[in-house]
């Protein structure tokens, strides 16, 4: 049996839309994954993910909790679900993108990257075995490899040296997957309790382990990281190091070249990705699972997205504003509170303020989603991709460049 | 037909119960009003206070609100209620209070008081006139007379003499806002849309007028500031001018002096008062409406009220503890989450720490009254005292003195 399961329930072009099952929920793709970081997506409480936003999987970040509150903690309270109470499904990176952006702060070997906590400055060490070992003692649904992530401006030499370590690393995250899931070193493995318990069926229990393909903007690099990724064999298969300083048409070729390349049968997951636009251009090309701090982040910045653009509540032309953030949106914000609330709740440092805006933007964002899927399964997602892209882009209401 | 109705429905001693209905909503008293100074209870969303939590009123600071967003956006935006979202009732105080808390930035004449803005350091100016005037804009359904609040250990003298303006202010305070209540300058007179439409009848969907007692710690002078006031005439009676500096010992001694004289058909409320303890020491003495930035303030400072008495999350010795705050408490937060978790919450920065925290202490101050006011319709409230006293200031867990 397998960890997971995902089937294809319908196709346009390279766009598909499917049915994830974990242990812990069934999934309907193309998904966007919020990011919570330290355990909590930041600013809202559980409750308004599952009920009103009705999320059935966020991110953790492997980095931050392993630092902060640290692996004995997360064990002591048994693993990473229970620690938060999150009862759905859980997906943690490898911790190797994190490290890689402390550049003053690493050393890099065959062996693993150490590095200084961004927190304190002390000394650590992360390897693939370590990776893995710190994501079995969360107990995610879905594991990734530890990989490194080379700049997406890195040349081609930089790139093809660091994707053969990646591949080196990537063998070893399976290894030590594989030996870690033997050994019940999994906190995430109950087999009780689920909330949707027909998830279970057919499903082994345990944690999942996805490849991650690199090679920045070489097409030729992608494709053999594509090749040995797909060689040593995951559960599903990731897009990595996009939308890491290069161009956006670059991140769309690679998307466009590499996707429909990726296993068919498996989820394809762009990491790190994107702005709505983003979204949609990529489930054009192919891609199943997203993950993005934009929706979050922005939130607290005062940056709303709406199906008009963005728009920034600092602006002094909502202050007797009395419209919604987004006048389309049917979220629990947008049906109750003003632009000029909002920005009186940003003006005066309310805390208020990131968070109905954060909730808004995650509304939007699986909303769109939701869309996406919608349309995708009626047979009408050109359309659909056509109209939204339009609307987002010309309206006079855009604020800021999103990205 | 008067503003609001209060009744008393049970009594023990100088405590008792009532129902207190006002244009929105119905109230049972003794009653804690949480604190929402810059129209938001700091942290909470509307829908948490209403469901969750069940607040039937809350306060908005007036000072705050005339500052930013000002009074033109308010009344663009349709008074507090609009604006906010929040659609039962609300309580403002005068800006009094905080004006005198600006010693260095004010000037005080028998007009009225000018200062300096907090935010930006311009000159305003208050006066019984001005306040009604924002408090009508405002709209909420109980204004506060403008008073002058002197030091907790103010001598004799200078309480007189700021009794005397007191006084003065108060039929400057009836005199204009019975003028703006005849001309229609209440934002909230609303005659639809009521959520509990019952609570309409018999009123006359004006605002009702608070009058403010005061007289430092001398009793003869609280006495007659009592009289001054009656004669005047309120909807209800208050006691400021408490919990500013003076002994614990002072405040009780003036509550219990003061509060079994105020007229006792009327709603008795304690400005700005207190913990938990203070609560029902005064709902002993006969006070029936509270409000304090405890609960809030606190929550946001990693402090937690409970049972067992005060606890601070920092504390390691939360590290692993999958206890919730309180062991007692029903609260979402508390069926939900582990001290261990908030702990590292707080300590990791995320805002979720002060959100549940503030959560939890409203939780705890309205579960409290809410207990408050069945031992005193069961006759039992004596005992209630005596225990809940007894284990909230003896257990172990108590990490600070409230207050």
């Amino acid at each position: 049996m397998k960890p997971i399961s995902w089937t294809v329930t319908s196709r346009e072009g390279n766009a598909r839309t499917g049915i994830l099952r974990t242990r812990r929920s069934v999934i309907e793709t193309p998904v966007f994954m919020p990011v919570g970081t330290q355990g909590t997506v930041k600013g809202l409480r559980f409750e308004a993910l599952e009920s009103d936003l009705d999320a059935r999987i966020i991110l953790g970040n492997t980095y931050h909790l392993f630092l902060r509150p640290g692996l004995e903690v997360i064990r002591a309270c048994g693993g990473l679900h229970k620690f938060t109470s999150w009862n759905r499904s859980l997906l943690t990176d490898s911790g190797g993108f994190q490290v890689f952006s402390l550049t003053d702060l690493r050393r890099l070997s065959e062996d693993g990257v150490e590095f200084r906590s961004h927190i304190d400055g002390s000394k650590k060490f992360l390897s693939p075995e370590i990776s893995m070992e710190i994501q079995a003692a969360l107990g995610a649904e879905i594991v990734m490899v530890f990989d490194e992530c080379p700049p997406g401006k890195a040349d081609v030499e930089t790139a093809q040296k660091s994707l053969e370590l990646t591949a080196r690393w990537a063998k070893r995250s399976r290894i030590s997957f594989d030996e870690l899931q033997a050994n019940g070193s999994d906190t995430g493995f109950v087999n009780l309790g689920f909330e949707e318990a027909s998830a279970q069926k057919e499903l082994s229990g345990t944690q999942a382990l996805f490849g991650i393909i690199q090679g920045a903007s070489h097409m030729n690099l992608r494709r053999e990281s594509l090749d040995r990724t797909i060689e040593i064999g995951f559960d599903g298969y990731a897009i990595g190091g996009l939308s890491v300083g290069e161009e956006k048409t670059v991140m769309y070729d690679v998307i466009e070249n590499i996707a429909p390349a990726m296993p068919y049968d498996s989820p394809r997951y762009l990491m790190g990705v994107g702005t709505p636009e983003d979204l949609v251009e990529a489930v054009a090309r192919g891609i199943d699972m997203f993950d993005c701090v934009l929706p979050t982040r922005n939130g607290r910045t005062g940056s709303a997205f709406t199906s008009n653009g963005q728009i920034n509540i600092r602006n002094s032309r909502f202050a007797r504003d009395t419209e919604p953030l987004d006048v389309d949106c049917t979220c629990s914000v947008c049906q109750r509170h003003s632009r000029a609330y909002i920005r009186h709740l940003y003006q005066a440092n309310e805390i208020l303020a990131g968070i109905l805006i954060t909730h808004h933007n995650l509304a939007f964002f699986l909303d769109t989603m939701k869309k996406v899927r919608q349309s995708i399964s009626l047979g009408v997602f050109s359309a659909f991709r056509r109209d939204f892209l339009s609307k987002i882009s010309a309206s006079d209401v855009n604020d800021e460049n999103g990205g």
